[in-house]
């Protein structure tokens, strides 16, 4: 039985008014189709069980799990079967892609005395697969250069530009040494990419205990925190550039374009790199001479740091396999009723570094079981009006292969039917944790007062609003919606939303369940239940809100898109721009004035090393006034939609159909085929991965970086880009209203 | 010689309108007699030498010269002969004061494991006296109180009252257990004192390498920090109440009252108290379990901090010898030609904790040379106009004794004839310090304009001005004078400034002398010729800075005193406590919110130790027109003195004389005879020590530590008292007008 007909719809529309005007709506819905949705998702709830999320977890944690890996495949056959014992359409996608595993890994101190590390992650009693050495990839970077190098050490803090600002005006060059960067501040592959643009010929990563070890809590076993054995994994690949295969960047590896060798490859690191413990780091770090570090880069090692060069000379020698591996994504589709060609769209990576039980398992297992209750709806005759697709992503640790090659695979289908993405990655105990499109902002706060915390009696929209206002947010007592982030970088929605332009939204919860285990082998079955979600209650959580949000848009009479809070979000960050050009100049004239009046001189240290100190460049004034005349024609458009929508008349169905249309591909008009200035793959102009942060996202990236970068041309360009598809994306949103009237 | 006599100063008052309106003129002085002013301090210069600072810095520090010791009355001997030589009246005062030192030290772990602390420093080849033993007395708490306890420990982090208000929010109460505390945040008298009130049964205060160890650079002898077995010694006796032997505390020791027995005396501590180093502290807080300590008050140690109370056991045992021993105030004389019984009061101690080089004697040799260099003068016939007072303090260090017992026995003497209080202690490398009564701002500025920074091409006025604009206090770019500090407690100006009421001034350098020497055996001659101020130039620059302050003292024809920029700063701490009232208010307010709201126990995760968290008491608003009233006057006292000042007309030598007398007494009249509530001892109503800050100064004491207290009917009070302080000093400066005019 169909939930309702198209027929019952214009019905309805001509007996009803109002659409979303009371809070107790759902937006998107009439009144009478929302309480069949509500009864719709009750069932749903009902339908979830943490006992699955338990037994699966354990089956799937149970061996090493990497792309490429046999348990991999293993994980992938075994979701694969039960999609579609649960009535979806299923089958594995499978695309080849590179993936280097380790082949040599040598660190070691040479001067001023020796000292091998030894780069193993102890196994313990309270922690069954610890002890497992088969399959399991030891602590490296994938897509690290081969090397053989020996240098002088030098400590660079975070490792990231800033860093280097600060190295300069001490004197400090890397040229033709090997860096060492503690853990943190940016995405790991940062660290390594700007130690080459600087000269470096090798970068080792550690974890400094201030970051997640002893520090902030008693280490694994005893507590979650990173004990002085574990090492963070992770790709280094250039992904800030593009995402997926680095030999296939930007193209769909099994495509007709010819695919690149490794040597060809731009988004292979140029220098070898590899992750220390804290351990192995301490005899290196220790063994540095030469200026003491800035009391901000100091870790929690007993040790005074000291910058360096030397005396410390390091040894570090890296070899790889460089494997072309198959890449498992396992699709399941239940076809719509309606709107067949309207594509709901839910996702979670599969794939691990090691055991992975936090990341991804807990997001893939509530991810399962959304799919599971959904099966049970099936069973009740209810269908989809649009189409529901379940995806679980493989090669994702590496650099988002698996997504990012389906993505680029399916393009064209994508741009046309893609309604919406709904992300999530490891899960734990906490608060709910939303980011994505701001043109969801309003919707998933809807579905965030709909679910319950399940630590508390209040939803986890009213407990997170509580948090912001206890750390001070007064704007979480005024506003309505409480704001969601921005997407970055770091999970598989990248390449639907900043590639393709589909409105994604990224989901999970967390903040009770910190610990150092991250992309080490301590990420295990035996630490979730211990210290991450014992009950697998936020699994259940997570289940709730995100398969909320899948059946809500698949249902929705008008796709619950809202434009106010857009308008004001991207508002906000212009303000931010054009605040931070102003800071960036009186920043620059104040230093130059210090510089000239000789304050510096005159306060430094003369027992100290000299300090140089240049001046800098002084930021003109910008005409901001298209993107100033742009965002108003935004808020005009946001503001006849919101009007247009509360009393929309007596529509046909039709029409209805063809404003979802417009509607769902408004986020296609932010972007810019072109891309971002220096990495064409990401064309989205609101949301990017920054270019030196990687994973920590940038609004209005061009703008933004540009006015970071000095580069005042670019910013200008920045702004009318900016300018021109907010102007489109406006524009669409007035080709709905006229339908609407 | 004199230098000029009352009559050329009327002939000069006569046919000259302006003092001090040029920036070239100094404050008080006409502009011929600033001429010759200046030429006698060119010569003053030309005689300081610093291989004297360094000679006499050796031979004081040769040995332990503790207050009582053997070494301390033969530096006392040493320094009586030198000013006697110089043609100062020199001689020795001594008192009688209790004065503590250890007999038995234990500290020790019992439970879960066992540990006992070495309770001693390391010594050194680098460091020649750090092999002594004889007469040096290990670290330990002057005035702790004996005792056998064995309790759970419990971290308490500064051990300030803030922390208790955190702990019991954690629902850890501290009765019958030992708390350990890190030094620093506080004078270290407070945290036993706090830790008593809070039912502790004894106290360890250790150095956390974040403070001034490894975290800051590298450690003794390799660098000036402190290494794992420092230990800083120091007193604990109840300052806050009042300075001065125990057993006599506010009156003099040799006076006619009967002195109190260890027992009877309020100012000993009430529990057993002992400074221990990193090294022995390690253990102890290792074995701590219980929550993990807040995130701002974890170390640099190489452990998740806990807080306890528990598993970990200590056993404190301390036993001392109550000894009465002879404190040796030396003082030197020369007396004013013109105004004898205008004393101007120059002083630093001589009593170190151990061999003390950097504390006292680095102050104390550079006060000799100034006296050294005024008997040079007085070789060439010059005279001061008023008299000179060269004192060198004993027992400074167990509580300001050798000062306070002096002041109390000259009481009525100092009431009459102290014009001025000039203090120093150690000093070293870096920037002019200088804090004291704000009547002196403007002189102190002039003083900082005329001395060259030895390592800049500028006046150390000029580098300090550098150093606040370079920090950010746009302030220091458009207000003429740089703000000087205000007086809390710490050294030996106290008596004069908080119970007498004689303007003060503390002098120093430093900010490029740090080092974790303080109050340790490496606190050595050794050390401070490594680290603190090589060539003695800084200790030559404390001489031309201070011995200027004296000189125009002593020389002025109208005494340097300036009131504008005490109205102006009176007034900013009247802006401060109205807005701590004010943020009080609204703090408690918003919590008082978030609590009836639900809003905490929304965030609080339940796998943490439930949090107990009270309603606040919201503060009243009080009425501070009183105290505006009072800041009106006083603005336009200190205008009209300006201005009186400036075109003084033509005024007899007998008025000058009587404005003098006004003048330099204005200070006494912001002294109230009750003194502050529960101390009764201090009695300035502007500077205080903080009641729980120890050596910190709180402003407004009365208004301001009520308002922390949350005892508003006592503020009212405060702000009644205050007013009436300032009524009377503006009535003193209209005396001095209407004598103007």
């Amino acid at each position: 039985m169909k939930y309702f007909t198209r027929r019952s719809v214009l019905l309805l529309l001509s007996i009803c008014l109002s659409w979303n005007a009371d809070a107790q709506q759902l937006l998107g819905f009439h009144s009478e189709s929302a309480r069949k949705q509500l009864s719709l998702e009750a069932a749903f709830d009902k339908q979830l069980q943490a006992k699955n999320l338990n037994e699966w977890m354990k089956l799937m944690t149970a061996y090493p799990h990497q792309v490429g890996s046999a348990y991999g495949l293993k994980n992938a056959l075994f979701i694969k079967d039960k999609l579609a014992s649960w009535g979806f359409e299923a089958k594995i996608d499978t695309v080849q892609v590179l993936f280097p595993t380790p082949k040599v890994r040598i660190v070691e101190l040479t001067e001023p005395t020796k000292f091998k590390a030894a780069l193993l992650e102890k196994s313990f009693r309270e922690d069954a697969t610890s002890s497992q050495t088969k399959d399991v990839l030891p602590p490296y970077h994938a897509y690290s250069a081969r090397g053989d190098v020996t240098a002088e050490l030098v400590f660079v803090n975070y490792g990231i530009p800033a860093d280097y600002d600060e190295l300069e005006k001490l004197g400090i060059d890397v040229k033709g040494k090997i860096v060492i960067a503690k853990y943190g501040n940016s995405w790991r592959g940062i660290k390594p990419k700007v130690a080459y643009e600087k000269g470096a010929i090798g970068c080792i990563i550690y974890s400094d205990p201030k970051e997640d070890g002893y520090f902030q809590g008693d280490v694994y076993p005893k507590g979650p925190y990173k004990n002085e054995t574990g090492a963070q994994r992770g790709s280094v690949v250039d992904l800030p550039q593009a995402p997926g295969d680095p030999l296939s960047n930007g193209f769909y590896a099994a495509g007709d374009k010819k695919r690149l060798t490794v040597e060809e490859a731009p988004a292979m690191m140029k220098i070898p790199v590899l992750p220390v413990s804290y351990a192995d780091a301490l005899p290196l770090l220790k063994a540095l001479g030469g200026q003491v570090a800035p009391a901000s880069w100091r870790g929690a090692l007993p040790i005074t740091y000291h910058i360096g060069p030397g005396p410390a000379k390091v040894h570090l020698k890296l070899d790889f396999n460089f494997d072309i591996v198959p890449c498992y994504n396992v699709i399941g589709t239940i076809r719509g009723s309606d709107f067949p060609d309207q594509w709901i769209l839910r996702g979670n990576h599969h794939d691990a570094w090691v055991f992975g039980a936090a990341d991804p398992v807990s997001g893939a297992v509530a991810e399962m079981e959304e799919a599971r209750a959904i099966g049970e709806l099936l069973k009740t005759g209810w269908k989809p009006k649009r189409s529901i697709v379940y995806c679980f992503w493989d090669g994702e640790e590496p650099g988002l292969l698996g997504s990012t090659e389906w993505v680029e695979k399916y393009e064209s289908d994508l741009k046309e039917k893609a309604v919406v993405y709904v992300n999530s990655d490891g899960n734990g105990r906490g608060y709910l944790g939303a980011a994505g499109s701001h043109t969801l902002e309003k919707f998933i706060n809807q579905v965030g007062r709909d679910v319950m915390d399940p630590e508390k009696g209040t939803s986890v929209l009213e407990r997170l609003r509580s948090k912001m206002i206890v750390e001070g947010k007064a704007e979480a007592r005024s506003r309505a919606d409480l704001r969601i982030g921005a997407l970055g970088s770091g999970s598989d929605y990248t390449p639907f939303i900043q590639h393709l332009g589909i409105a994604s939204l990224n989901l999970g919860f967390g903040g009770e369940d910190e610990g150092g285990d991250y992309h080490t082998i301590f990420d295990s079955y035996d630490d979730f239940v211990r210290f991450k979600d014992a009950d697998f209650a936020y699994g259940i959580a997570l289940s709730k809100t995100a398969g909320r949000t899948i059946l809500r848009f698949a249902n929705a009479d008008i796709l619950p898109f809202e434009f106010g809070n857009f308008s004001n979000t991207v508002n906000g960050y212009a303000t931010e721009v054009k605040k931070l050009l102003e800071t960036t100049r009186t920043s620059a004239e104040e230093h130059n004035r210090l510089l000239s009046e000789g304050r510096f001189e005159a306060v430094a240290d003369p027992k100290e090393a000299r300090q140089m100190i240049k001046p800098m460049p002084v930021a003109p004034y910008l005409n901001f006034a298209p993107l100033e005349n742009a965002l108003i024609g935004l808020q005009e458009s946001a503001d006849a939609y919101t009007r247009a929508i509360a009393d929309p008349g007596n529509i046909s169905a039709g029409t209805i159909a063809q404003v979802n249309q417009i509607i769902y591909k408004t986020e296609r008009f932010l972007i810019n085929e072109k891309g971002l200035p220096k990495r064409p793959w990401y064309r989205h102009q609101i949301y990017a991965p920054g270019f030196y942060t990687g994973y920590g996202v940038k609004t209005l990236p061009m703008i933004r970086e540009a006015i970071e970068q000095k580069n005042w041309r670019e910013a200008e360009e920045g702004i009318m880009r900016v300018s021109e598809v907010l102007q489109q994306f406006s524009a669409e949103i007035n080709k709905a209203i006229v339908l609407l009237k």
